[in-house]
């Protein structure tokens, strides 16, 4: 996806400052971090929301969250607490058209969610 | 798991008010909604959080996201948009030790997500 901000992240065109990267998935620091830790993971392949969710790549979604599992070891706030965090369209603010979590930790996160 | 809430609800041993339900997921209203559509999205089988998901069952949160896409175009949440969070623990405000999916939609959601 030539005009895919991520994609370009993922293709090294657009730097990022990695967190972790394999075959099938992607986590950068978010340039506008909204927490002291403030990650943002996302599977390679270009699916644009969870409404563009194909039947066959949900595999990706579940091994995803085993990389936010390990991540968040990783990044030591697995035992203080994290939040995951997805945007779907307008309403959430979703604003780049590649499904992204946000993975958010190192201080108490406020209720409503936004 | 006799002292899970959300067991119980599985159960039908508390009520709830149901928005879907098959043999591996459910999902119902939040009883404290914080936007117009608040549903909680579970899966049957306990897992207290994602710090403890196991490796051979990721494919249920694969599985679990199909069901949000489609409970999301059900309550027409889907072209206005919507936000998916998990509480992970303490500074997160994870309520209830069993694994869930906020889904919240209907209204303008903010920035930071909590």
């Amino acid at each position: 996806m030539t005009d895919c901000l991520f994609c370009k992240i993922i293709e090294k065109k657009v730097p990022a400052k990695i967190a972790y990267e394999d075959d099938k998935v992607l986590a950068f620091h978010d340039i506008s971090p909204q927490a002291p830790t403030h990650i943002l993971l996302i599977p390679k392949k270009h699916i644009a929301s969870i409404n563009d969710l194909p039947e066959q790549d949900s595999a990706i979604i579940g091994y995803l969250h085993l990389i936010a599992k390990k991540l968040a070891q990783e990044l030591k706030i697995d035992q203080s607490g994290f939040r995951l965090v997805i945007n779907n369209g307008l309403d959430a603010g979703q604003a780049v058209s590649h499904i992204h979590w946000h993975v958010l930790g190192g201080r108490k996160l406020q209720w409503p969610p936004g």
